[in-house]
């Protein structure tokens, strides 16, 4: 759907995901990253100030409509460049919330295109709730008839374990997937997951909570449906959490513009090379504006930025 | 807005909040809950199956538009029941979510409702995420220009103090509010809330960290932005976490159908009665389905069911 003009697309309350009932989700990673032979996830995290220059001037009334046209045809041009690259992609719900409910139906726009695409969708909205709340949001985004119709979501484990089962219970009936938050690199990631209560850390207890729900649950894969969220400038912590989960996909966010290199979140995968995706937002989507890439391509071709950007970093990945 | 036929309400998607800025967010939920006489929450927790009957039957094809204007109808007419009776009110956005873009709009319509009829808003979304991302979801909910122009968010604490510092900089550009999650009365909650480290318990550092994050910022009322959530259901740690948080107003979520009874939750206030609202959701606005109002109200009325048990509820937390 490239093109110079932004238009709104259709946008399908309700749509059939029954064939998704076929495959068990971590089977379905697998196979994203065996078939794009890519580790990689690209993070959609639209940001006005960002886009490139021809979608932001494509707003002239500075609107929430305007905006969102924009947003989803910024992503949907990268879902269009990236698919078959890469093993999947992950739309970061806050920048679509920040616009409104306009803002929602373009996120549920860019889900749905992904989908299409052949991309396996990682929603990054890290809800969190407990009893028939989860369910309603597990419903809603996982759900069978959900009107997002998301493969996956983050998920907050403050709450505890009985905070992630109505997710899980939704993993179950639909085979999605979610992907509990265990170990954040930003600084202050410590004040819970780095406290030390008999010999275990914080991020430990989650970690451990993450095996025991994957237990009963092992796709063809050897993975489970439950992944978990663990950062990559944490090189030590990785490699330890690769072992002590040895079921769970884990997503590794901050590779690029956050600090992680190669070598740091490549001890997140297992000896065949699956178990872990490894997330780049900015330093893709807006290679365009990167020193490296201004002159060549700049703000005009901002689309062959970031397929160069993709290929970069699917190469870096490669063993 | 009280009638038999569902109908939308019109949403602007900006509007104008300059006025807030009069007043700090503390303040303002002390002075509802001197003007109303009142520390009770409403939670706004529509669920298809539990609507009463004239609303449920409404729908009649089973859409997200359908269901979306029956809730946002349900909300308005519980708001017009509760207005000047109670401090405030809580939209549970995962209910909303789950209706998909549509259900957003009834969040948006909903929240602004209760804005103009005087309420205080409560936001319950347990948002969290790090830096330019809380800030996306901050200036989204809280913000001068918010689409959804909440008063105040939950949020979730994993992430550490910088996933929290973003929002709190909203209150302070906008005399908004938040309530952290500290400690919940749910069987799982203990998994990172109750492990002790150095004496501490894991809620007990996030209770610090609320207090810290009040000191430079109270309102005349002697609290500040930064609310936390308790749970009711242990009565110890909240009258410990009552003393632990001088600072911050606490919302008390389960009374009622979750189980706490006033006792457990009024050694949440301070002496002057004050630093504490107590939610309840089903217990209100699903009145009319109680044993006890069934046969006088039923769902032909619910609406007068709705204002009895919030009257009855009024009196039970009148010390």
């Amino acid at each position: 759907m490239r093109s110079g003009n932004v238009r709104r697309l259709p946008f399908s309350s309700r749509h059939n995901l029954t064939e998704d009932k076929q495959m068990h989700f971590a089977d379905r990673l697998a196979a994203a990253v065996r078939e794009t032979g890519s580790i990689t996830c690209v993070g959609l995290d639209p940001r006005k100030a960002q886009l490139p220059a021809p979608l932001r001037n494509s707003v002239t009334h500075d609107s929430a409509d305007e905006w969102a046209a924009a947003y989803t045809q910024f992503c949907t041009e990268i879902i269009d460049v990236v698919a078959g690259k890469v093993a999947c992609v992950k739309p970061q719900a806050a920048f679509f919330e920040q616009l409104g409910p306009v803002g929602m139906i373009a996120l549920g726009q860019v889900i749905q295109y992904a989908r299409q695409a052949g991309l396996l969708v990682i929603t990054d909205g890290k809800r969190n709730d407990i009893g028939s709340t989860a369910t309603a949001y597990a419903d809603g985004y996982l759900g069978q008839a959900s009107p997002w119709g998301s493969d996956s979501l983050t998920v907050s484990p403050y709450l505890g374990r009985d905070s992630l089962e109505p997710f899980v219970a939704m993993c179950d009936a639909r085979e999605a997937g979610v992907f509990v938050l265990v170990k954040t690199s930003n600084p202050g990631g410590g004040l819970l997951q780095d406290r030390v209560t008999g010999g275990q850390t914080g991020y430990q207890s989650v970690a451990e909570l993450v095996t025991e729900l994957n237990a009963s649950r092992l796709g063809q894969s050897g993975y489970g449906p439950v992944g978990s969220v663990v950062g990559a400038t944490y090189p030590h912590p990785l490699a330890d959490l690769r072992q002590a989960m040895k079921t769970s996909w884990i997503l590794v966010p901050g590779f690029g513009a956050q600090g992680g290199g190669a070598a740091d979140v490549l001890v997140g995968l297992d000896d065949d090379g699956l178990g872990a995706v490894v997330n780049s937002s900015r330093h893709i989507i807006f290679a365009h504006a990167r020193e490296e890439y201004r002159e060549r391509f700049g703000d005009g071709r901002w689309q062959d930025a970031v397929a160069e950007a993709t290929r970069e970093m699917n190469e870096q990945l490669r063993r």
